[in-house]
């Protein structure tokens, strides 16, 4: 039986989560993976209270994880890309085998790293760093290697499922509800990236490259956050049989590829609409299989352990019987890997929401639907409210057809220059989604 | 790169599905598992139209397959348990690898097979056996296996749960539906595997297996069929807020499993309720990632064959480096599984759904409500129609408390002997899980 030596550097949600498991289930790891993988050696600036780490060493310099002979896998989860990079570097050169939660040191700096890792031989993996304890990764590319996939989708950041959850069910501002996720420990304490879809535009850039074979581009998708979302809108979307969630969409669009994160409303008959809180879920389009979807907790210590620990225990497999890791670590060997031009921004087609602020008198709507009409712009569906007592407003929510973004830029370019509107045109993306 | 011979047993409907991916997708099976893995003989009795068998080498005789010293792996695809068992039998003795998507023949032979597999050291795989292109098998096998799993549920058949769909959506009889489900090719000829829990009691003996570390066991689960729900039930139920849905169930009960195949009770807004048609889902339960829900198609040529595929291509990975497969068949060593006791029947706890017709007149309810709770048995609700014009007798529908299931026999025989009830009581298990 072969015996591994792991050091996990950092002790924070993650690092803590894979010291329990191995506290606890340390035969049961052993025997799944027939092998002896054994955590000796802790990397952490500082202690975790609810982490017992008396039965490993324990260095405050993570560095000394990596110079360490005795160590075979180095597990980074100190997160960041600057640290992290040195560190996950210098494990690689040091002949290491590297097991990683981290989406933006992948997104941002995992073609260099990837390369290193083939070209010293050793295993890179990043189960967790996409949708937490759910095993998106290993289902793209293992269990759907057989197939060409057309497409992903999904809810990937738990916090901003959590906020636009609240938003819809309670009738909460945004706000409001980031502060609670702060206070709950979803958010960050800097929840930007969360907000503005960063961090599942990392995510949605690591499954593009296992779905497509193409190479990770960390400014690729498109990218708008949730923050201008509204309990108005939430309500409106609400009327017109939709919810609103965040989603990472990544589409073949022919050669080439789409690659998305913005509110979506979405029909609220179809599974992931129903995906709620800090769920996530991944809805993969491919030809051999049809549809699949996974739902599961998006993030969180145990959960996202879980996954760190299914690389740890797939390599201690593997290692028992061979030196190299056998899954390419992107799906195909990276050299290849091939770009794929994106669909411009304005060419992206799809159905639109607007709303806007009118004045209400007569000749108002013809002009925006005339506007709309001039540029070939259907209408799906309309509602005017009336106006608020003491009022001269009205809101107008209007469904589009489908139609390129470009398009319907101008159209609302259009739109904001007529004297009768107030303030800018609210629009959100329509994604309706095969019924399954 | 290590060259590997496929030959594919069976040309059905999995079998034309895998003929037809490598006939497509043969560059990317290629590069996606870095290894020659090429088809090159089938054994299938006769042709099917549908499939392009130009290329390969086809014997009418499947055993000529086996036979064949070029073959490396073998994939079993002819289904039943007589010629396939003898079939995987001597292709284990051949020292060929086995794949196959017989969910009877690992349920039934699978001990028997799995230790001749590991004493010859070839690989035996079988992820298309269960819930067709859904990865489960892989899922709780590698992605979990750092967890201790609790249960697993799920609609792991995909003929039952669109004959329940149908009735309960447009509330047809359970015949009616099983006629079309023939004509539309879903169920066979003979659906009594289908229609009475066999195939997916099948299922659940080989999840619970991976699961819970324990030998395979066709005769374990509790069963029972389909074939007696009525759309009067399916209406009752959507009333007090479920759906009917045919699960399977594998539960850990402190030191005993509990194993059940029947038509359940689960509340509409359950994420699983809501899983119709042929789809199928499944539901993970387990210590560390908490809940995960896989959903897809759970049968189907092409979606069955893209596991059979994945099979094959982990294969050709792994052994491009070294000549065993390092995954334990059953998640551990054979010799490491534990045989864990069943929950007898009479104990197994839970909340009922009973129907029972009874004479309109004064003092029936209250006998009936006095024998259930004479026996413990609380009730949670509780509906009661006016006769039919002209009839005197109505319908009664009761949903319990949590009960053993020996105390329910027990009260319902009671009932049964009372003269005021016409026929015998209808009965069915409600399940509510955890809100996700």
């Amino acid at each position: 039986m072969t015996s591994l030596k792991i050091g996990v550097c950092g002790l924070g949600t993650v690092g803590s989560g894979v010291i329990k498991l191995f506290n606890n289930h340390q035969g049961l790891i052993q025997q799944r993976c027939n092998a002896d993988l054994q955590l000796v050696h802790i990397g952490a600036r500082r202690d975790n209270a609810g982490c017992d780490t008396s039965r490993y060493r324990v260095s405050r310099d993570i560095f000394e994880v990596v110079r360490d002979p005795e160590v075979d896998i180095v597990v980074e989860l100190i997160g960041g890309t600057t640290v992290a990079r040195d560190l996950v570097t210098q494990a690689i050169q040091a002949g290491k085998h590297v097991v990683t939660a981290n989406k933006a040191l992948i997104a941002e700096f995992g073609n260099e790293l990837i390369a290193l890792a083939e070209q010293a031989q050793v295993a890179l993996r990043f189960e967790a760093a996409v949708a937490g304890g759910i095993p998106v990764i290993k289902v793209l590319r293992e269990s759907l290697a057989a197939n060409v996939v057309s497409g992903v989708a999904g809810i990937i950041n738990g916090t901003g499922n959590f906020i636009l959850t609240e938003m819809a069910n309670a009738g909460r501002s945004f706000d409001d509800v980031l502060a609670e996720a702060q206070a709950l420990g979803y958010a960050e304490a800097d929840p930007t990236f969360d907000v503005d879809g960063t961090d599942a535009a990392h995510k949605l850039v690591i499954l593009a490259s296992i779905a497509f074979g193409i190479p990770l581009d960390a400014n690729a998708p498109i990218m708008e956050g949730i923050d201008t979302v509204t309990p108005e809108d939430l309500n409106f979307a609400k009327e017109l049989g939709f919810c609103v969630k965040h989603l990472g969409i990544a589409r073949r669009c022919g050669d080439a590829i789409d690659l998305r994160v913005h509110p979506t409303l979405i029909p609220s008959n179809r599974q992931i609409a129903r995906v709620d809180g800090v769920l996530n879920a991944v809805m993969i389009e491919a030809d051999a299989v049809g549809e699949i979807v996974l739902t599961g907790p998006g993030a969180g210590s145990l959960p996202t352990a879980s996954s760190v620990c299914s690389d740890l225990m797939d390599l201690g497999k593997v290692l028992n019987h061979t030196k190299i890791d056998p899954a390419p670590i992107l799906g195909v060997p990276s050299d290849q890997l091939q770009a794929l031009p994106l669909v411009p921004r304005d060419e992206v087609s799809g159905v639109w929401y607007l709303r806007l602020v009118v004045e209400d008198r007569p000749g108002v709507m013809a002009d925006i639907t005339g506007l709309l009409s001039e540029r070939g712009i259907s209408i799906e569906s309309l509602i005017q409210r009336p106006p608020v007592a003491g009022s001269s407003q009205v809101t107008v929510v209007i469904l589009t057809d489908s139609v390129a973004c470009g398009r319907l830029d101008a159209a609302i370019c259009d739109m904001e220059s007529l004297p009768a509107l107030s303030g800018s045109v609210v629009r959100l993306r329509v994604e309706s989604f095969k019924e399954v």
